[in-house]
């Protein structure tokens, strides 16, 4: 039994106990707060809660410590810090940190003969792959990311910050025609514009000014002036009923040449569609736990990607069965 | 710079010639050939021909040797034979045989100091890859491969087999409502028949008996019996205009639960669309010899499969700058 311990109990620590239940070679052994652990109640009978405070104390008792803060603020300190005690998961997602996170946490993970995977999750994670895949195998062409439809938190934040919003909801939606020229093979030259469109549902105060509050999301910038963005004011008790979900997903398309006279176009895509984006990040997040238990085992240390893990590894079945059932 | 050799030259071999050109990491030294090496001219200036019973001769001249023979007789011998001496990437597709072929490798390969990866291309290969990752990070579900829109040389080889028959193109079509029932996450279960159809254009003699031929062929056990097959009678001219590529492609689709009541559902998608097989194909194998060359180096030996290999290593592109652009 590969025996895990999650640090942090929001939408994604609870998505990793969730799909623990779904790999029944792996257990959960404890969680980390930084709340008052009598305040959490797992679902998981049998669960240890403890302050993140006292978490040194677990070190012999878990192989892997699957780390749930946020991007932000929590996992550049958090990351590093627990790297040097265990081996860890992180879902760290600002793209264009990872190269100083890795740094800061191969460091530590090494001090601590500890193996770290940083940018678990779909983007950066299960796209990342995808990307890297079509890229190796189909060199002349060309990558395009879409996420979509789905909830972006970011951006629903910076819209309930205008004044007079009480709560909101954004979407991210692909465009359709986008997607289409891009699997025609075309290789179109796309701005940012033409790829995505921002759908907005928001709840005001009552007697705010909407007309006001529409021009100031939709000319935000950053989040919303690059964008066809559209503006619904509903009820709360709309939003509640229709938009409480958080779905996500997205395409990852490259379209390339090959033969000798780059006669023969081809489309590689891969895509999802997740009712849930923290349930789902959370079962990527477990079984790359697998993978790292495994080559913990076999004395790798430092940090590492999604990019340097074989599939093999991510999967409950021995090489023998994946050769024989799934090759 | 990696070096290449191919030992066969016929639609493989050729575009893996081709291939090479996209690398320019990568660099062909050698085609060996049953033929007579005199009747063969490569498209690339100063690649050598000779004959495979030379190829002994060039064990210090290339790094990894890409095997382009059929699987159905060729591969059996040729990648053992070939192991003991090389580094090899072969693209060995009979799945059922391929624990056999795993094993005899892996003892030739281990024997020689060399590593050899089999089971290579799209299907075995990027397809299974595609279905590790699916199966191992949404374990709650059901996994479904479909093939097509496609040529399928061996149900086309079956076909020239019927008595009258002077040639044909069978394609394998996968059914539009299994795909949409599939997709929308409700995992049916599905026959043979209801996955995909197969369309036949047929060549036949003058004269002709068309109602025989076409009993014959929608009777044929294995290859048509299990499925709604058309069959369109064409003139040479038309086949020829129309049917002469080797266009593929196909799905492998998994659906599967997340969240603690299994109440969130997820769709995971790959898919390709090869305007031809065999120059995609070749494709794949080049990005593999890279892998493979960069494994050797590390002093892994014996049989591997795309399973055990880690996205990073097919990349051109270093740790870092994959992190920084693609991650």
């Amino acid at each position: 039994m590969i025996r895990i311990g999650i640090s942090g109990y929001g939408n994604l620590g609870k998505g990793v106990e969730a799909a623990v239940k779904h790999n029944p070679d792996v257990e959960l052994k404890v969680i980390f707060t930084r709340r008052n652990p009598a305040d959490i109640t797992p679902i998981t009978k049998g669960v240890k809660v403890d302050s993140v405070d006292n978490a040194a104390l677990y070190k012999d008792e878990i192989d892997v410590l699957i780390l749930c803060g946020g991007s932000a603020t929590d996992l550049p300190k958090q990351t590093p810090h627990y790297a040097a005690m265990f081996n860890v998961v992180d879902s760290f997602d600002t793209h264009a940190n990872i190269p100083e996170h890795f740094s800061e946490v191969d460091k530590a993970a090494k001090s601590g003969g500890n193996i770290a995977l940083i940018s678990c999750g779909w983007d950066p994670g299960m796209f990342s792959i995808a990307r890297v895949y079509a890229d190796s195998v189909l060199p002349g062409g060309e990558t395009y990311t879409f996420w979509g439809k789905g909830v972006s938190q970011g951006h629903s934040d910076a819209i309930r910050r205008v004044e007079g919003v009480l709560d909101a909801r954004q979407y991210t939606v692909p465009v359709q025609a986008a997607l289409d020229a891009v699997r025609s093979g075309s290789n179109p030259v796309l701005t940012t514009r033409e790829k995505h469109t921002r759908e907005c549902y928001v709840v005001v105060k009552e007697g705010a000014d909407k007309a006001r509050i529409e021009k100031e999301i939709k000319e935000m910038p950053n989040y919303f002036a690059d964008y066809d963005t559209t503006v619904n004011f509903i009820s709360q008790q709309e939003l509640d009923a229709k938009h409480k979900g958080i779905p996500h997903g997205g395409f990852v398309i490259r379209s390339g040449k090959t033969g000798a006279d780059n006669e023969f176009d081809n489309v590689i895509e891969y895509s999802l569609k997740l009712d849930s984006n923290p349930a789902f990040t959370s079962s990527v997040l477990v079984a790359y736990a697998r993978a790292v238990a495994r080559m913990s085992k076999e004395g790798k240390t430092g940090c590492v990607t999604v990019l340097d893990i074989p599939p093999a590894y991510l999967s409950a079945k021995s090489g023998e069965e994946l050769r024989k059932s799934m090759l």
